[in-house]
């Protein structure tokens, strides 16, 4: 067993949602005290770095309640029961943005927020996008951005591109580029 | 106004936790219908990338209750009440690592994950370090690593670095090192 393993005494289930549910757990410590875990389950997501034959970036702006603003991000979204990431990938690419793709290259995943979630997002990126057709969730509003990787490390300048998964994306592409410069 | 705003009809209060709170939000949508938000309310949090003299990165590696397993993370803690976000970076970082610094410098700020939380992250880092004392939290047990670039890389490929703010910290140090050449 791990030295700094925590096991669960009991759970609570404080809230089942329609994206989230929240519960509390009662844990022991590795000191043999006890304290309390508040630990979102999040059924995980996809979030997809699409570059267009022009080398632009293709970006959604969205509001997010959660923040109260709109801000940018590449296109995402989570995983619905029973969907292979890569699939899930390949759909909400097209229903965000309008372009279809038959490769997607998986780039890595990784947690949220370790901290109180265990959001999962898998991060995929393609430079092979065709037109297909956009489908927006009934409670879905979102603009499409097409932009150059200047253009983007601007918007992370501003701040309009803020979460963790689009900063990295954009990282990522930088850092492609100076690689195969 | 935002075409894209949402407006809030009312919040119900689901939840104050000791690091977490939940409320679930009634919205007008763009189209004038309506929808439910849910929401992690979080006090933010500030995370730091220390290299030391010698080149490496200095990690925690850290049981997370919300994966059930042991991950490897920059060092990082949530913000406390009133607290300026350098100011908790510089205490995190001696707390849970026994280095001290007086020179941080702001990467980045970015949300973890603005579908369903407000949780925002400060992204520091310096090669300024001296030795101080840990200090752990009463609930809080880590180990301490010191890595190269290329080891951290390794852990990432092996998930056992596998969240976001340290994949975004490690590809900057990459890049860093790219641009120095």
């Amino acid at each position: 067993m791990d030295h700094l393993h925590e096991k669960t005494l009991n759970t609570k289930e404080i809230y089942k949602g329609r994206v989230i549910d929240l519960q509390v757990e009662e844990v022991e410590l590795p000191n043999g005290k006890t304290s309390t875990r508040e630990i979102v389950k999040h059924p995980g997501a996809v979030a997809i770095l699409p570059i267009t034959k022009q080398g632009k970036l293709v970006l959604v702006r969205q509001f997010r309640k959660a923040l109260n603003k709109t801000i940018v991000e590449i296109p995402a979204g989570k995983l619905e029961a029973g969907e292979n990431p890569s699939d899930s990938a390949k759909r909400e690419l097209e229903e965000e943005t309008g372009y279809k793709t038959d490769q997607l290259e998986l780039l890595l995943s990784f947690y949220t927020s370790p901290g109180f979630a265990d959001e999962l997002i898998y991060l995929y990126w393609t430079d092979q996008l065709e037109k297909g057709f956009t489908n927006m969730d009934d409670d879905e509003f979102l603009d499409i951005l097409e932009v150059t990787l200047e253009e983007a490390e601007q918007m992370i300048e501003d701040q309009m591109i803020h979460d963790a998964k689009t900063v990295y994306a954009v990282q990522y592409l930088k850092m492609r580029k100076w690689e195969n410069r």
